[in-house]
C-alpha cells in the first residue's frame, strides 16, 4: 500500500515524506506515483504543515521511472500506448500537485536523481543536496528522450546546458547543479538531512498564510505576460495585506517588536 | 512635492534621478511613486536625454514601500482594499514606465534594496552595485510575500533561487546578486556612482534612435514565442536600417572612419 | 553557388558544414543565407546524418550580415526597405530551420562571432568555444541596434546581462559565454575542431529516433505553459517508449547488457 511505499514523518510543521522503495531506487511505479499523490492530497488538506521534504531511501534519491512496470505494459493489445499515456498524465498530474501545493517543497538529494527523479527535484520549490549527488535525464542513453523530465529541466536551467544533458544523457554534480540553478545548495553528505530541515524549518516559521499565498502566485505569474502577471500579484498582496496576521506582522515592524502570530 | 522627492540632475546626455527621502530609506510612498512616474514621463518626453540613472540618498538605495502609510490606509471603511488595489497598480504602472521609456535605465544600487526597491533594481534595465549592497525581497518575515517584486525578480534570476529569496527573506550580497543575474556588476563603494555614470555615458553615446528601437524590441520580444519575436524584431531591425543616421554609421563602417552623427 | 559558400563533409554520422567566405569573415550574405538554407534543407531528408557541426573558414566563425550588400540595397526606389524586410525574414527562417532540424546543431566557434553570427551560436543547439572566442551583438556601435539576433540572445541568457551586450556592443570572452549560458564548453583552440566533433559523435552514437522525438519537443515545450508542455512531452515520449528500437533499448538496459540497434 501507499503507506509503505511513501512514508510521512511530521516534525513540527514539517512533513517529511521518505520515498520508500529502496531495492528499486526509489523508482516511479503506478504506485509509488499514486503512494506520492496521495500524501500531497493530504498535506493539502494539512494546515497545520508547513513545509513539505521529499527524500528518498537507500542509496539514491530516485532513479526515475520503473523501466520493468513500463516494460510489462507492451504486453497489451496496443502494446502499452494506453498504459504508457495514462502513465505520464499521471506522473505530470504528481508533478503539478507539488506545484500547487499551498506549502513550499524541499527536495533533499543524494545519491542519483535521474530521469523522472531529475524531474523531480526540478519540479520542488527548492532543492537541498549532498554534496556527492549527481542529476542525470539520461533516458537518451537507453532510447527513451527524457521529454516529460525536460518540461521541468528547461524551466530550471539555461537552454544550452539543459538541451546538452538530455541529449548526451551527462550528470551534473551537486556543485555543478547549484551553479546551473537545479539546487539551491550543495552541502556535506552528512549533514544533508539537517540542513533540509534546516531549510524546511525556516520556511515553516513564517506566517502561513503569506507563504501560501505567495507560493500560488508564484506559479502561476511566472507563466504569464509582465503586464498579466502583475494584475494578479497586485491583487494577490492586496488579499495578503489585509489579513489579520499580516496587519500584526506589519504593526509588530512599525513597533520595532516581533509579531505575535497565532497561526 | 514631487520636486524634492525625486531630484533630478542631468550631466550631459544621462539624467540621474535621486530617490531623495532619506530618513525613510527612500520607501516606495504614494507621492515618491507619483513622483518618479512623473519624472519618467518627462524623460520619456526628453529626447535629448539617452540614458537614465536611479539611485537612492542616505542609508539606502529603497526599503520598499511606505509601511507606515499603508498601516494608517487601514482606517478606511473597505480596511484598505481600495488604497492597497491602487497602490499596487500605481506602483506596477511605474515599473511599466520604465520598461517603456525610450532611454535604457540603469538602478545605481548602494545599502539596501528590499522589497519593492529590490523590485525597482530588477525593473531597471541594467544595474551597477556597490560591493557593500544588499538586495532582499524580505516581506515574508512580516506576513506580507513579496508578490509584486516578484514578477520582477522572476524574470532576472533563476527559479529556484527566486523562490528560495521569496520565502526565506534572506539578502543576496553584491557579488551574489551579479551571479544571479540581478546586477550586472559590482564595483568598490567609493566608485560606485562614477561606475554607474560611465556605463549610462556609454549608452548615452551611442545612436539614440537604435537605442530606442531597440529598447523597446527588447521588452516586447522577450514575452512572445520565438516566431513573433522574430516577425516583430524583422520589422524593427528593417526600420532602423532606413533611419538616415544609420545609413551614416554603416557607411562610416565600410569606410574605415567614425560616423559623422548629428543626433 | 552555394556549394562554395557553404561546404559540407560527412564524418561518419556527423555532417560538418563550414561557412566559406573567409575575406568577408563569413558574412551572412543573401547567398550565404541561402546556401546554409539549402544545406540544412538536405540535412533534414538525410536520416543518415545525426548530428551537425557548423563552424566558421578562416579568421572567424561569423561576423554577421554583409553590410556592403545591405549598404547597396539602398539604391533601390524604396530607400531598401524591401530588400531589408526580405533579408530579415530570410534570416529568421534559417534560424528557424536550426531549430526545427531533426538532429541536433552544435555551433564550433572561434575568433568572432558578432550580431548575427552571435545569433547563430545562440540558435544552435549547443555551442563549443575555442577560448580565444569573442561573443557580441555589436550593431549598436554603427547605429544599428542587434534586434534580431536578440531574441535567440535573450532565450539563452539572463536579461540583465543580454541587455547590457546589446546596448554596450560588449563582447564576451569564451569563459564568460559559458558562464553566460552562450556556449557549453571552453576548449584551448587547438582542440576546438576535435571537441566539436566528439561532442557531435556523442550525441550522433544516441538512437537517432529518439533524438529526433525530443529535439523537436524540447523546442516546441519551452514556449508553452508548463501544462501545455506536459501534454504535449507525455504524448512524445510515449510514442518514443513505442518505437521497436527503443524497446531493445530499454529491455537490453533491464538484460544489463548493450542495445542491439540497427537504427
Amino acid at each position: 500500500m501507499g503507506g509503505t511505499l511513501v512514508l510521512r514523518e511530521d516534525i513540527g510543521r514539517v512533513a517529511r515524506l521518505t520515498l520508500n522503495r529502496p531495492e528499486a531506487l526509489n523508482a516511479l511505479s503506478d504506485a509509488m506515483l499514486a503512494a506520492l499523490g496521495a500524501e500531497l492530497d493530504r498535506l493539502a488538506a494539512s494546515p497545520e504543515i508547513r513545509a513539505v521534504v521529499i527524500r528518498g531511501a537507500g542509496r539514491a534519491f530516485c532513479a526515475g521511472h520503473d523501466l520493468r512496470e513500463m516494460e510489462a505494459a507492451r504486453a497489451a493489445a496496443d502494446g502499452g500506448r494506453a498504459a504508457y499515456l495514462a502513465l505520464f498524465e499521471t506522473c505530470s498530474g504528481v508533478m503539478r500537485r507539488i506545484r500547487m501545493l499551498p506549502q513550499p517543497v524541499i527536495a533533499e538529494v543524494h545519491g542519483i536523481a535521474a530521469a523522472a527523479g531529475c524531474q523531480l527535484v526540478a519540479t520542488c520549490d527548492m532543492a537541498v543536496a549532498a554534496e556527492t549527488a549527481r542529476f542525470g535525464v539520461n533516458g537518451v542513453n537507453i532510447g527513451l528522450f527524457c521529454s516529460t523530465p525536460m518540461v521541468a529541466l528547461s524551466r530550471n536551467l539555461g537552454r544550452k546546458k539543459a538541451f546538452e544533458l538530455l541529449v548526451t544523457g551527462d550528470f551534473l554534480d551537486a556543485a555543478q547543479a547549484v551553479e546551473q540553478g537545479l539546487a539551491n545548495r550543495a552541502v556535506p553528505d552528512d549533514r544533508l538531512g539537517e540542513e533540509a530541515m534546516a531549510l524546511a524549518g525556516r520556511v515553516a516559521a513564517k506566517l502561513a498564510v503569506a507563504v501560501r499565498i505567495g507560493k500560488r502566485a508564484f506559479h502561476e505569474q511566472i507563466e504569464m505576460t509582465t503586464d498579466e502577471a502583475y494584475a494578479l500579484t497586485g491583487r494577490a498582496i492586496a488579499e495578503n495585506m489585509l489579513e489579520p496576521e499580516t496587519a500584526e506582522g506589519v504593526r509588530a515592524f512599525l513597533e520595532k517588536r516581533a509579531p505575535d502570530w497565532q497561526a
